[in-house]
This record gives structure tokens, sequence and C-alpha cells, in this order.
């Protein structure tokens, strides 16, 4: 069965972290880098952003390697978007120390008639306009996902608002599920949330693992439970870049809640398996140093590990 | 099958509660009262504890209809142990305001012969000289659970590892587990924990649930989710009540460890989703109220629908 293609829009970036685990200065991250790395497990991939001339080729080149396909990377004069970001003891939430937007500022997301083409979109946490922008290019994707944060849901409310009507699946953490419904409780929230166009929501909760709400019911994950946390940073973009590839390798389409209501909802929660398995990875170390060195019988193995970490008899 | 009989120690109290959803002034609270009531959904209970004068023959009575041993319960002249406590929006964690010990600071349970017959030992959270004091005039349980908190971790904490020595099961929160083992990684402290005496050890999360680790791995079970959280007060009690209960409904016992670890694993991990289940009732409403008037039925359907929450195609 050959697996559906996805597009994935959001920024590469250099991040500069420090966690109580240490220090990590200037290394690559970027929601496109880490969804495209742990979709690449599963589907063919995709990825439009923007660097600037201070990017290492030697990294697209890796990319390249993981048969992603890296024709939508614009690289433009100046420097690359810069995060400098501090996690306390709580490893659920990152404190943000500066933002140097850089050549992402400008980003402009042009798609070529490949991109157009895609079965799946995934739009990482970008400006929403520039979302709906993608949107308006694409043909007839199967499915399209979303993620945002705080800032477009405080900064650009409408914008947000008229992208959510046209995704399927909508991504985002607890956080973010309080502020977009103005409810302090995950339960009432999914109702307005889903009430708002994505007939598929996911919550994601950090260390707690995720919840996923369809028209069929809610289904809880746990997070695989890791000895070390070194860095969460890219947590959730891996968490949705693996839920995508697995939808994407089972071929699922939104039409399957009309058609096999069961067949996709039970592939949604198999997704959300294999996206907090892929996640549990991505966190034992900086950067994407721990997916890229990830070997697809580790995530294997660990994904039944998780599987059993769940079972009742 | 008949139910083994569990015998539980710890207070029954009053307490006075402010919540984001309201305030409840001088309501029933107590660990022998959360546990019980939950626990006497599944088995028979025998309860040890002190109370004042002031405290009402009627709850007594209501215990005794549902088919409750209140005969350990001493009534002695003076108050009952008396707890103020408020929760913030972030309903996980209580502030003590006050702690009128009252009666209960001269408490010494005695045993009857049937107290010491009994199958089962639940110690709730009280001084562990006082929980040494039970394990030492009961025969020959089958079982013994322990909880614990901050207070008695940091207060007494050789009285805590002796008779920590003595258990099957550890159950205990978060923050407690970090504080007992000096880790703040839940795989590593619970490795520790385990090496201290309690082959079972349970970390309760609130909202987020319960990890299980037994010898034969973990198994993490999400809380079910509520709509309205009113009162998270006697949530970890409901919760080793409906545990307990559902291990004795079973007749399971420690032995079951080697001779079936199988059916030992999934029967501990089957306790777990009893616990989560029940709790989710009592923190629907202040005090006992929803627990009191919960039905074998709800709680039966609800049990089921978390059932279908976590389990995967």
């Amino acid at each position: 069965m050959q697996s559906y293609e996805i597009l994935t829009v959001g920024s590469l970036a250099f991040d500069s972290i420090s966690s109580p685990a240490g220090k990590a200065d200037k290394v690559l991250g970027g929601s496109v880098n880490y969804f495209s790395v742990a979709a690449s497990f599963f589907a063919p991939v995709q990825i439009l952003g923007v660097v600037g001339e201070d990017f290492p080729t030697t990294h697209i080149d890796w990319l390249k390697s993981r048969k992603i396909d890296t024709s939508g990377v614009q690289v433009v004069p100046g420097k690359t978007f810069h995060w400098v970001g501090s996690y306390d003891q709580n490893l659920n939430e990152a404190k943000t120390l500066s933002t140097a937007l850089n050549v992402f500022e400008h980003f402009d997301p042009k798609l070529s008639a490949k991109h157009q083409d895609v079965d799946y979109v995934f739009l990482a946490n970008i400006d929403p306009v520039l979302q709906e922008s993608v949107l308006n290019q694409v043909k007839a994707p199967k499915l399209i996902a979303l993620d945002s944060m705080n800032f477009w849901i405080t900064g650009k409310p409408d914008e947000v608002k008229r992208v959510l009507k046209r995704v399927d699946i909508l991504s985002i953490n607890e956080g973010e599920a309080f502020l977009l419904s103005g409810e302090k409780n995950l339960i009432r929230a999914s109702e307005i949330i889903r009430g708002m166009g994505p007939s598929v929501l996911i919550v994601k909760r950090g260390e707690y693992g995720a919840m996923l709400f369809t028209p069929s019911g809610i289904f809880l994950a746990p997070a695989f439970p890791v000895a070390t946390v070194v860095d969460p940073t890219g947590a959730g973009d891996s968490f949705a870049g693996a839920f995508m590839g697995y939808l994407a390798s089972q071929r699922a389409e939104r039409d399957w809640a009309k058609t096999d209501p069961k067949k996709w909802d039970d592939t949604l929660r198999r997704a959300v398996l294999a996206g907090c398995t892929t996640a549990s990875f991505t966190v034992e170390d900086f950067s994407l140093h721990r997916l890229m060195r990830l070997e697809a019988k580790e995530l294997d193995a660990r994904q039944k590990e998780l599987h059993q970490m769940i079972r009742f008899g």
C-alpha cells in the first residue's frame, strides 16, 4: 500500500535552549524540521519554508537523504529564524527569552505544481493568513490539519477562526485549547472548538500525553514515560509529524468519518499513539539529535511497549 | 465468589473547603470516609478511626446501611478532626489553611478479634507509627496497602521507611513520589521506591490519572474526564477504596505475583481503572455528596465508558 504524501509549512530555525539537563546553542529547530523528520518514518513529506544564507546546506542534504522533498525551502539573503528559550524543572512549559524572526518575517509560501497536488496538508504554527494562503493554493487535499499558538489566537482571532473552518484536524496544547474556547475544562472546550470547524481535535498535554476528540468519542493517550527528559522542544511537532505520517501510511481520509466511522476512529487512535511514541524520542536529547539517529526498529519496539502500557486484560 | 474483607484505618473528619465552584463549610470528610464508601461498591469494609461527640450519628448509621462495619469507630469527648483547605484554578493541588487535629491527636487504633482476622489492610495517610501498630495487630492479611504524605515523609522518614518494608502496595501522589525517592523523574523514582519494600507502586496524578508499577511493567491509566470538577478532596482516597475493593472482589493476593504474574498484573490494571472511575464521581460535588448518591449502575456505565476511551483497535 503506497502512503499518501504530506505537505507541511512552518519554520526552519536555529534554537538556543537551556534546560535542567544543560544547554544547546544555535542548534537546528523549527516546526518543519521536527514534523518532517518524524513524519518521514511513515510517509513521504514535502516541506515549505524559508532559511537564511547561514542555514547549513548539509542539513538540507540530510533531509533529502530521508526522501524529504526540500524543493519548497527558499534560501534568501539574511539570517535564519532564531528562537532562544529555557525550561525550568517543570519541563512542560518553555519560557521564550527572545525571538528573532529574521528572514521568516517576510515568508510567503509559494506552492509548485507538485506541492499543489498533495494529499495531506499540515499547517504548522505560523500566521493564520499564511496558513490560509497555503489552503488557497492546494487543489484537493484529502486531509488538512493545523497547529496554532496563543500569540495568533490572541493577536489574530478572526483569521484563526476563518482558517479553522477549513481544516479537518486541529492539534494544539491544553493552554491553547482553554484560550481558544474560553473554557477551563477540556470536555467543554472540545465541544466549542469542534463547533468552530475541525471535526477532530487533539489536545497535547506534554508529559501527560494527548486527548483525541472525534465524532465517535474520546481517546485518552498517555505519553511514553522516558527516564530522562533533556529538551521538550519539538515534541508537539514530532507528535504531529508521526500522527499525520501514520494516517498517510494508512491512506486515511476525511470521508471515512461518514463511510466507516469505526475505521476512522481506530486509525486516528493508532495515529495518536504513533505520535506519542515518536515524540518521546525527541525529548531525550537536544534539538533533532535523537530523532536524527532514531532507527525504525527502535520506534517499532517502543510503540509495542506503549501499547503494552495501556492494554488491560 | 465471596469478596475478601478490607480493614482501613485513617481519619473521619469535617472539611471546610473553597474551590472555584463554591464553598462548603464543615462537611463530612476524612480518608476513612472516602475510602470505605468507594470500597463498599465492591467489597465489605471495616473501619477504624476516632470522632468527637460532635460527629453526626446519622452518618455512622448511613455507613452501616452500606454494610460498612463501624465497630472500630471510637467516639470520645471533644471535637472531630477539622481540615480547612482551598483550591485555586489548578484543581490538582489543595492549599491547607488550617488543621485542627482535635480528638485525632491522641488516636490509638485498637483492633478487635474480628479486625485482626481481616484479609486486606489499607493504611490511609496517618502517622507511620500508628500504621505500624495496626500491622502489629493483624494476623495474616493477604494484602497490605499504604498511603502517606509529605508531612510524614519529611517528619518521620525512618518510621515511613520501616513500615514500607512491610507493605505490598504503596499509593501516593506524584509530588510525594519525588520527595520519597529524591528523584524528579517517575521512572527512576519508581525503581527506588519499589526497592524500599512495596512491589507495587501507584502514583496518583490528579486529573492526569495514575501510573501503576508492578513486577511485570508499567500501566498508564487516565483519569475519567469530567465536565465540571467541583471539589477534588477525597479523590485519592476514593481511588484507593475502589482499587482495593476491586482487588478484594477478585480475591487477589500477593502470592499471585509468583503463582500467576499475568493474572496479578491484569487484575491490578483493572483495579486501577476502577479507582479512576470511582474517583471521577467524587470530584463532581463537595464532600461525599456525589459518592453517597452514586448508584452501582452509574459506576458500571462510566467504567465501560472509560474502557472505551483507552482501547485501540
